[in-house]
């Protein structure tokens, strides 16, 4: 039992109390943990993009004062009443998204959508430092791709966006055995860090006067195999449909696009036999798949580099510099040590 | 042999000479089969809405003189050069797409949009005043549930469109075990059909105020597990996606849309989990899979009842007696024979 067990606890926290405007560092109130909750000592977090579309409130409702940071590792330092399966000191990966394992979502082997939130628990050792990234847009790329567009051995697929959630899906169609992975970003620094992922080619946007989706279609005679859409961009939204092959073709929407977008595409594109789907976390269900994927990262049975993935490392204090960097479209992931 | 092989013959066909007008009986020429073609004599024809759009040419490409009629049943009356899968005397259904066997559709295992266009046969001595209607309509619509909407046994299934697609699609449903199909039509008439189809509820958007996706969320605790459009209005279309359920929800199209049309929704209903197909055919491959469609229909190996699609039976003739029953939504399927 942590001596702070059934008391309100005071926490260091980097709250938002303007849109676009930089995080002030606070002490905030916790209270103890309620039935069925858990109270978590976060030790690593990174920077997602959903934050910084939140945080920047552009296209989305605006909630101020808030605190960010859904993509976390820690330590489970109280439990409240009726919880079983954690205790404290448990290292939890905390997810945006539950499994109650009773809902009709959690019993379908087809959604993860789970009705009740609940949070996701890791008993292994993993480095928390590492696999916190799994806690959201690694996981949700690789499943992406490894759950939902699941490209067959030789396909062509296309990735639209670069960044940590497309080259976590480029590193799913490397594992699935694709023999072309076109990467598609209007950010020409991607591209570097892209090859490292096992992308074979790479095409701007902004090098064509014609729709992206039409540069696609002549480098693969006709269209990709599979696409999958990485960027939150609606009209990156529709290219990553329309690129697709008809017959066969599958498209997968990861991106969380502005409130007001509309996808629009000419319904002959779906009659010709295309399909178009979207993912939550990658279709993982976080209490069931999630520590197996974690431990076949462990073992070496899923070739997934994470290491590719980390590009900056920096103190609590210095969180506003994380959210530069994602404005500035530079790095993958900057980890948040708590502790510094 | 038969004694008009090699020459050109005779016949006599509905011509369609201007968008919406009566169709005229003419005699045209029709050339020998040229290498790798086949000459049919069609014996029976029956109207699908398609031929209906494309002579209203409202909101299709006007193409006139025109003669209609896909959905057929013939004999080989002779074969061109290099044709060895067909003989004089063979009954056939043309099918509107084919299936060359080598193109990258044929050999794909999910599509049939081969890259030729090629008719298919059947040896079988099924009646081609029934049959018919299996070389586009009733296949379409069956496999649209069978191929592609796949419900599972117990599911909630919703059918836009009641004619003789969206009843074959509901025929779909039910040999697939769906506990609930609720048909939505704006034709109230249409209800009465519907119940020989096993449709088990009714909706008529045009009884309610609200969009009709929310009242089958209401009637379905969230929407339904598979739908499937067959009425070709766009806005029936955006409807049937938005009633899925979020998690594992299937929404196919069917219905020919217009060529201005726009198909618009919120990309969060692809986000949370959603998927958007849509087939042609049915995704049957015309050569490899209607052959055993016929003869499981024949074996009633199949639960599919044909008859029920068969409202009117009209000779050539009267031909433009089928436009009109077609344009005021009365019954399913007329046949026309084309010996009277
Ligand atoms: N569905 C989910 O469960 C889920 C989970 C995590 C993240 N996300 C979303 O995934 C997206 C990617 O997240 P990230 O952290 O990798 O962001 P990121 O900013 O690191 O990467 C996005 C990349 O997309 C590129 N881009 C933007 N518009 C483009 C366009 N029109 N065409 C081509 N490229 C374009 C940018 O240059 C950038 O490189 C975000 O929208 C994020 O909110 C979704
Ligand atoms: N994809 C393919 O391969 C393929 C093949 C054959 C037919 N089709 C198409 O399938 C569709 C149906 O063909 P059919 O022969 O059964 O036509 P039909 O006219 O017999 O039936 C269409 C039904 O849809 C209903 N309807 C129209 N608008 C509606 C709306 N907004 N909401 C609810 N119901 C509405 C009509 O009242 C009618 O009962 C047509 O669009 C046809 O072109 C497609
Ligand atoms: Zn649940
Ligand atoms: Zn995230
Ligand atoms: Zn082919
Ligand atoms: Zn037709």
């Amino acid at each position: 039992m942590s001596s702070t067990a059934g008391q309100v606890i005071r926490c260091k926290a980097a709250v938002a109390w303007e849109a676009g405007k930089p995080l002030v560092m606070e002490e905030v109130e916790v209270a103890p943990p309620q039935k069925m909750e858990v109270r978590l000592k976060i030790l690593f977090t990174s920077l997602c993009h959903t934050d910084v579309y939140f945080w920047e409130a552009k296209g989305q409702t605006p909630l101020f004062p808030r605190i960010f940071g859904h993509e976390a590792g820690g330590i489970v330092e109280s439990i409240g009443e009726g919880v079983t399966d954690l205790q404290p000191g448990d290292h939890v990966l905390p997810v945006f998204t539950g499994e109650c394992k009773e809902c009709r979502h959690c019993k379908s082997t087809e959604s993860n959508m789970c009705d009740l939130l609940r949070i996701n628990t890791d008993r292994g050792d993993a480095p928390l430092e590492k696999v916190c990234v799994l806690s959201c847009g690694i996981s949700t790329g690789l499943g992406a791709t490894l759950n939902v567009a699941r490209p067959t051995k030789g396909s062509t697929v296309a990735i639209f966006g670069l960044g940590a959630v497309g080259l976590a899906a480029a590193e799913g169609a490397r594992i699935s055995g694709a023999s072309r992975i076109i990467g598609v970003d209007l950010n020409p620094n991607r591209f570097k860090d892209a090859k490292k992922f096992g992308v074979t080619e790479f095409v701007n946007p902004k090098d064509h006067d014609k729709p992206i989706q039409e540069v696609l279609a002549e480098m693969t005679d006709g269209g990709v195999d599979r696409s999958v859409e990485c960027t939150g961009n609606v009209n990156a939204m529709i290219s990553a449909f329309e690129c697709v092959h008809d017959g066969w073709g599958v498209a997968v929407l990861v991106g969380v696009p502005n409130k007001d977008d509309v996808f629009k595409t000419h319904p002959v594109n779906l009659l010709n036999e295309r399909t178009l789907k979207g993912t939550f976390f990658g279709n993982y269900k976080p209490r069931s798949d999630i520590p197996s994927v974690v431990e076949k990262y462990m073992n070496k049975e899923l070739e997934l580099e994470l290491d590719k993935f980390i590009t900056h490392q920096i103190g609590f204090s210095e969180i506003n510099k994380a959210f530069e960097l994602m404005l500035r479209g530079e790095g993958l992931r900057c980890i948040i040590n708590m502790e510094t």
